[in-house]
């Protein structure tokens, strides 16, 4: 089953939510349900918020919605990650040629995806192969697999890629608080491939790489400013420090839709602040519950998109 | 109440996996049940272990076990603090002069831990206005308070001291998993305190330092390398590369007991592996349950012991 898909002129899409406990389809019928369906992360990851914007659109225009306003809600559904709005935008340029011709271009979205996953999965594992040598452990964060795409994955694109060329050594992989898409996506994923894994609380992923135990980091990306800085889940900085005083290269794996030309710097990024019952301290505490952290770019060794592999600045 | 006493010839301890929930003493009367409360954090927390350690010796000498059987059980019961050892052989030392010298060596190290903390924390609080400023916010992980000591704390010792001479931002502490001791223990102290404070999940400590919103951080410490390397519990490396990328204060709160010239450097450290159900993933996958990591000397820009201020080499 795919992450997200259009069948029968509607969205169905896996609820991570109920992961890995249950393997749940979601059949997304109206535009509000998809909007409740990305703010509770049901539906996540960079690349398939770009699905899920343009599906959107598609969805808005077959049920007869009023699409600019119904997209304008989806576009909104969270800010970070570029490639929601980047989904929205390219298929709402098709409004005027008819649903037809919008249907068309979310679901050519929807298959370009899977090409662009495979493309960049495979450069990735070549870069690492090469770099590294014939077998790399590899450390991550979050979930950039399939789970985070329509199928096949970016940083676990490129694990596939590795595993696919008898080049995967060991994964190790951080829970990822608060919601845990490490040890409950992640983890489910790497178990499904047959791959090798162990799982370390977050504060943790640094020891792992100062120990000398991944050969590189790579993890995904929700948006690349135009300078090279990544914003990614909260957690990825610490891990691209560590990467960067042991010597190891850090690997950002992303489509090329991530890079942002509007986005001179991390520092313009719009970091979302997600509510404080995802960390629920006992104490009943304030929390400051970033979502995403900001990784300088000097700090990143390569970034590798559907397109290149980029060393230093994307755009400019 | 404190968290570690000698009371009608017993040890009488805040029980700290019930807290924040509830405040329980625990009467401990015989040495296996220290040793239980020790391995399952009921007693933790470096200070308050050496403490422990020394009030172990006591508790077999007057119940008439065999002590020095029983005291290598309680040196034994954590391999990574080195306060535990100390204070078991501080305490061991004096058993040929009678069951009266060891209990009176014994309630010694418990007075003089609050002592030296009250001292310690001064110190740095001292060091901190002059270095940073007349408020200083302050980011801390895990617990190195009241509860990680028998009274006053270490690295809150510092915050505590900072209240004190109204020098005090605010606080940001890190949840610290897998066992939560700052949101659990940290938030609760300060809560009491009446100290401003928010709740981060560990992963977001970094960003909360490159965001400026710390001016130092403070840390306690497990054992302190002859060479300056700072064993501390696991996510405290994190913190120190943050900080030295963002040019604030690394600050390690210590009694001079902490620091083991026996020890060459944090390689040598053997640092404990705990069970897999404490981070227990969703999937069932293994994980590599690091208790502890090592902070390379050069990312730490301060040790504050009860004795001194040093930078770099403690020893040598």
């Amino acid at each position: 089953m795919r992450t997200i898909d259009w069948v029968g002129g509607r969205i169905v899409a896996i609820d991570q939510t109920r992961l890995p406990g249950e393997l749940v389809p979601l059949h997304i019928t109206t535009v509000p349900d998809l909007v409740d369906a990305i703010k509770r992360l049901a539906i996540r990851g960079a690349p398939a918020l770009g699905v899920a914007g343009a599906l959107g659109v598609a969805l808005s225009a077959v049920t007869g919605g009023d699409v600019q306003a119904e997209a304008a809600r989806v576009r909104a559904a969270r800010p970070t990650a570029v490639n929601l709005a980047w989904g929205v935008d390219r298929v709402l340029a098709k409004v005027d040629e008819g649903v037809d011709a919008v249907v068309a271009e979310a679901t050519f979205v929807l298959e370009d995806d899977v090409r662009r996953n495979a493309t960049l999965g495979r450069r990735g594992a070549e870069w690492l192969v090469d770099t590294v040598g014939p077998r790399v452990n590899i450390h991550t964060h979050c979930n950039a697999g399939a789970l985070a795409c329509v199928e096949w994955g970016t940083a676990l694109g490129v694990v596939r890629a590795l595993q696919e060329r008898q080049a995967l050594g060991h994964v190790y992989l951080d829970e990822t608080r608060p919601l845990l898409q490490g040890s409950r996506l992640t983890a489910w994923e790497l178990a499904q491939m047959g791959v090798e894994h162990t799982v370390v609380v977050d504060s943790a992923g640094p020891s792992v790489i100062a120990r000398g135990l991944a050969d590189a980091v790579v993890v995904g990306a929700d948006r690349i400013a135009a300078n090279g800085d990544v914003v990614n889940k909260i957690g990825t900085y610490p891990l691209a420090l560590a990467a960067a005083r042991a010597g190891i290269p850090f690997v950002v794996a992303a489509p090329e839709s991530t890079v942002d030309p509007a986005t001179p710097d991390g520092a313009s990024v719009h970091i979302e602040i997600r509510d404080a019952a995802e960390i629920n301290p006992p104490t009943g505490s304030p929390t400051l519950n970033l979502a995403f952290d900001v990784t300088p770019a000097d700090l990143v060794t390569a970034i590798v998109t559907d397109e290149r592999i980029i060393h230093g600045k994307p755009l400019g």
